[in-house]
């Protein structure tokens, strides 16, 4: 694991549910083109709303994927 | 929406059950007197813990509004 | 209240299912050796991702007890 | 004026023209209701894209004004 | 407790004397009009200077209140 | 708009003229090859200095642009 | 002292009277326990409102302490 | 170029018409005393009103500078 | 006022007795050589400590003082 | 120079002797499919332990390069 | 691994040689009690000058390990 | 020790070796004209890159020093 090179990538996700959700859909879209995706990290945390209420939520994350040889 | 000026402000909200619903109450309560509200971003996610569990959630959001002509 | 003393320590907990699980696991596993916790703040939320999806929640806290006379 | 107290507020303004007129335009339409500001800070400076070019800048600032007796 | 909604303002109290001087004239002003003041936290200490001594320190808070029903 | 997913880059743009001129450069460059772009954000603000002038401003932004699917 | 190893510890102190009593009351309980601390920094200033004036102080350090062999 | 030493001052102008003015400004009176400053850093942007309108910029710059043999 | 430019110069000052008188000190001994000294910003707060006590308060000012023509 | 626009990618390295030398790494794997990378910057600084030692240093940096035309 | 819960502590170390000195020369000491340590971050690195030369290094990190059953 | 003012000033120096190197390089240059250097801090760690290897390490550090009397 310690001469492993990782590059982090900044996505943001949409979900009318959960914050989680809105991580899951962020990481099953960018799954289709990036592989071996590692961790991610949660930078900021945000929401639109309508007629007072959340429509949905809209949560950054940091994903870190291996650099394959 | 160029010409828009919108004005932000930081809520708290509580609850029993999860940090979505902290900030669903926050919004709840703030709908009563703030229209138009537009977008909220989440800036702290606390609790309060009793007999060693989660008594209640407490997230701090901001709040942005237009402010109308 | 005013002659309290609290101490903060940092702990990361960890969920399959949400963030809020993985507060309360880091929760439940200190209440066996802290008493006295009274608050926690969210700190960092992270994951670990396998197979292009969220394989566990992983959010660190600081938790404040109160120092016993 | 070590007497003075100061409220601020937060507020973001847009302009198709550039940063200097997204503030001007969020203090005309504050100065309609809110007297005796006095100072403003920079927070966030943002923009919107629209076929590859900027369609407006968004900027958020703090605005100090004297609270009256 | 856990059904509370809170609100914050950021306030600027001076004082010729200190800095709890300073927070508690902003406090002192704002209780005319604001109610249900629960907490505050200090976000910013300066001062001006005359004459190479401290004219007045100027400190700033947010202060959280109970929105009422 | 609730089921977009948007990835994020770090560009830094220059121009002999003004921030906003930076901005510009940065994005009209990158829109050869970066599709759908929908907003920015200013991250750093610098520039170069020769014979005591300003030769330059050095502007970095985080531009958000939908993934297609 | 190039060879000595340091611990940091969080504590939050109160006091009903000014922010030095606050660091000054944590200080004093936690070293009933706590030997050899050598230095704080202070990294939050807060505190408690009752009937619009401050009921206490309550201020968070970080405390440094050698650690023996 | 790699055994350069460079030194950082921080300095604050203003202008009635920009940012960049405001940038321009200081490094200005700067150029009178300072010799081989090679870039800035914009760490603060405010400005001071009146009547409603913005009377002047006020940016502050971190300026590096090459340290002479 | 909007022609002036200003330098920052970074300080730190003791006192065994108060926060305050730190920052006193600090300001009395640059007053010798530093001519129109106008604000300062508090941005550290720290303290040694001796057999559990507060043996003396360290903090550490920005400065900003006039450039002269 | 002045029309010059830079692209920052974000990498993690490890090494088991230095941090050095896990920005060495990154900036190696990365070199094979980035060309024109100027600078880089430290943003994080971590490691593995095992059995009470560093295992392997894991630095994060920010790396900037030329978008060419 | 997902039903780990880590404590995270803050250590200072030090060394007349390096950095990594430093961070070895603590956890060597923090070895003797704790033990578990999984990984740690550097979040400040200082040193003394005497002579004009670095005396010793001293940095300070969060070490993680993991709370056994 | 109480009664000792400190000024600080943020230096940049470089190495083609190490982080090390960089600081030691700054502080040996400022060494020739300022006395009674006691401590640094690193701010920031950069460095340049040729042909896909680092050129040089760029450390910019924060030295405080005592001012006499």
């Amino acid at each position: 694991m310690s001469d492993h090179v990782y590059k982090q990538i900044k996505l943001t996700g949409s979900s009318t549910d959960s914050i989680e959700g809105a991580v899951k859909n962020a990481l099953s879209k960018a799954s289709r083109s990036v592989k071996h995706m590692r961790w991610f990290q949660v930078v900021d945390t945000r929401g639109h709303i309508e007629n007072g209420q959340v429509a949905h939520w809209q949560v950054t994350i940091e994903v870190g994927f291996t650099l394959e040889d």
